[in-house]
């Protein structure tokens, strides 16, 4: 009887917790400028209730007495999550939540006109009191779980997930991956570049086709335009965006289709147990895992192109065509092709965990109180100049100011997309292993096969075990380079 | 103490109806047919919880109490008001509530395909649960209000509005028409209709380029498509919608400017009561005069299709032109063009109040126990027969399944649209006898001076007074058809 009251009361969170999905997608996708204010407050008052009801008395009570009951797996995973989702929400007061919540908004709106106009000013003292506050929220849930600030927001993103896990990963990628770099600028053949410009329409008929093709469930999705793209949307309601350059359709392509890898994961969580904790995704590094598996092990290979091509070619051009630029071949340089840059999500896979770890480190110092908001540009281009030779002074759009995270409040998210490429490596060659002739498969079309045994092993999965767990289970190992080092130096060294 | 109590209470249930609205928008905007039983899932439960923040025992205490403290006359509105929706919110069980608010968006969400296929056995079943509910709820609210089951629906919509003020209304209309609109046919010159098709997106940008015009803030609003077009969004985020027919472009823009009546209204209630129930409008009825005051008194007039006439040849021809076809007589020949048809949004506002009224007597009925929802294909044939000459048989896409209403619930609303053109014309004679030459600012497309007096008199004032207190301050008198009458006379049959 406990369960089942349980189970009720957190089917009333996931309802709010879709209303909270919808009306943010929509605030970056929809929303009228001059509207934010009045969202920002009901965002605020909606965020309030889900803590109220995560942390209301009765939840510790019912889980408490759920967990001494007679449960499955199923219900015994979710009974805990709920207790641990509970501690957690108790160690913050309600009114810390609303304050973060509305400041959290109010900065991402601000930043959104400010990172065009280049204007830092406009948004220095919003991103302090997120920091601030986000400070606050770290110490209150340290003490609880009783652990390091920056540990206690990690785990809220990846539970479990710890600095000390981090650091020998960074650590061993910034030694290994600058002379990578050296060697694949050195090795790399040259490409065509297709010349545009392709219409906005054809480049979205394309993201649409190839979409289609992966298995993305349009009845139950869509796919729009936002600044910065991302996945979001509800539970059986999956709404990824990307963005379109008239005179690059790979960027809007590789957008949607990393983004697609999200929507698959998420289209692919037990149905019998969404809007319950334990039915969601197990975290996003393992989340990362899947859009980078679908982007960076998949649809920037050989065998991906190989089959995308002539759809390509048939969507842009309106026939297919020999034209050099346009083979398999010269997309395979295009999409593998290794530059040193500004931009984090215009970054290829090899210098990309450096745009991280650069992330990484500045915000664990923010974090620990050794560095202050107002000296995050010097810090950035400091660290830019030493690791890619690239200063950013005065250049904040392509400096500190070019994600969305921190001034979203999504501090401890970072580490995420690399942590994600490493296991998006691992649990692909697993994939390799296990499945006969996937590169063919692949390169026929043939995507079933591969989310098959994605859903079985990983979607399908939800958060049943603790993703650490998964990971062993699914590659034999735990968190390990080899599997992504090797990746790359195939790739781009061999 | 108790009315800042009562204050933040109400903050919290319009933060929550905020999320509906833009949920409810989404619904019929954007979000993917298949995402339909989630969403069903999650609106009903936050109508369950704004029910609930309601109904509590509290929401009377502190309505109470702050009765008896020291308020100006908007907070003992405030309070009026509130109190009367807690007596209306304690008639109706929870369970009613969210029972009737699955069946209403499963029923909503089966006739939108149904509606295009003709399959009224797709939608009966459905209906029935509708209206079985929708009579539970009216007895009970009845009992509370000590009134008749109808006219507690009634006033929902319309607070205070009662079957015997629409009865001589109604009844007067329905002897007086017929014989207008056959004079009205007899009479009316030929037009020259402008020849398709005219593309979506410059339909769109006229669309667009009146409501900037009239002074729709686009800062905080959108306009886009859906099935029915509808003004929807939250107070401070006002999303108007319409539809394409490639051939007619007066259809998309004279419901746009429809739509932007409501829009104007809701844009213009007091920012400094938004989110308490004296902010809110003053009720359907009121809302529709003002739509009705912008598409019918104003827009369909001789004054602005002058104004108007060289940005629609702008806009959807790309210059000026002289054809005879797009000057303002034609226009204004072809926008108060007067046929009996099948669909209400299409009917010109002489038959329209004959749709009204056909549809008011059927759900009367329906309420009242004397028609079966079975038999309302049947009934509403015989009726259309009996008022138009044409007949529905088993054309049930053009009979009753061609409003959204009755399908999403909305039983009781149907009259708001002929108590609204009544109001209008009341208030737009109110208006001229007011303004120094309102027709010649029309012409020159100055609305401001128009808006100006509407904020003054009706939209900024909220829910200050019920509606029939304000349409006697504004115009004189309460309820009365001669303005409406004189209108049509003089437009029609002069």
């Amino acid at each position: 009887m406990s369960y089942q009251a349980l189970h009720a009361h957190f089917k009333r969170i996931a309802d709010l917790d879709h209303a909270l999905s919808i009306l943010s997608w929509d605030e970056a996708v929809m929303m009228p400028a001059g509207s934010g204010v009045v969202r920002a407050e009901a965002m605020a008052t909606l965020a309030g209730m889900v803590h109220e009801l995560t942390a209301a008395p009765e939840t510790g009570e019912l889980a408490e007495a759920a967990a001494a009951s007679n449960l499955d797996a199923w219900q015994k995973a979710n009974v805990s999550r709920i207790a641990s989702d509970w501690r957690k929400a108790r160690a913050v007061p309600a009114d810390l939540v609303v304050a973060l919540s509305k400041a959290r908004s109010a900065c991402e709106q601000a930043w959104r006109p400010a990172r065009g106009t280049n204007d830092w000013n406009a948004v220095v003292d919003k991103l302090e009191s997120v920091v601030r506050l986000t400070r606050e929220r770290a110490a209150a849930l340290a003490d609880v779980l009783d652990c390091e600030p920056y540990d206690a927001l990690l785990d809220e993103y990846q539970p479990g997930l710890t600095r000390a896990e981090i650091e020998p990963v960074f650590t061993e990628l910034e030694a290994v991956l600058p002379n990578l770099v050296d060697l694949a600028l050195a090795r790399q053949e040259p490409a065509v570049v297709p010349t545009g410009p392709f219409p906005v329409e054809r480049q979205e008929a394309l993201a649409k086709a190839l979409m289609a093709e992966i298995g993305f469930d349009f009845d139950c999705g869509r796919l729009d335009v936002s600044h910065h793209p991302f996945c979001g949307g509800a539970l059986g309601d999956t709404r990824i965006t990307t963005r379109y350059n008239r005179d690059d359709f790979l960027e809007s392509m590789f957008g949607a289709l990393h983004e697609t890898g999200h929507a698959m994961y998420q289209q692919g969580l037990p149905v019998e147990w969404r809007g319950q904790p334990v039915g969601d995704a197990g975290g996003m590094a393992l989340h990362e895992s899947q859009s980078l598996l679908m982007e960076m092990q998949v649809c920037r290979g050989a065998p991906f192109l190989e089959f995308a091509a002539p759809i390509i070619q048939r969507t842009l051009l309106g026939a297919e065509t020999s034209a050099p630029e346009w083979q398999p071949e010269n997309l395979l340089r295009l999409a593998s092709r290794v530059e040193r840059g500004f931009i984090r999500v215009d970054a290829d896979e090899l210098t990309y965990p450096l745009h991280v770890i650069l992330r990484y480190r500045l915000e664990t110092a923010l974090l620990d109180g050794r560095l202050d908001v107002a000296d995050v540009p010097d810090a950035w281009n400091e660290a830019m100049t030493a690791s890619m030779g690239l200063s950013t002074e005065g250049n904040f759009r392509d400096g500190c100011m070019q994600d969305v995270h921190w001034f979203a409040g999504l501090i401890g998210y970072f580490p995420s997309y690399t942590l994600g490429a490493v296991m998006a490596a691992q649990i692909f060659r697993a994939a390799r292993e296990s499945i006969p002739n996937l590169d063919e498969a692949i390169q026929q079309g043939h995507f079933g096969i591969l989310f098959d045994w994605l859903r079985q092993h990983v979607h399908g999965r939800g958060s049943l075990e603790p993703a650490g767990e998964l990971l062993v289970a699914v590659t034999g190992t735990g968190l390990d380079t080899s599997a992504f080092l090797d990746h790359l130096r195939t790739r781009y060294a061999a």
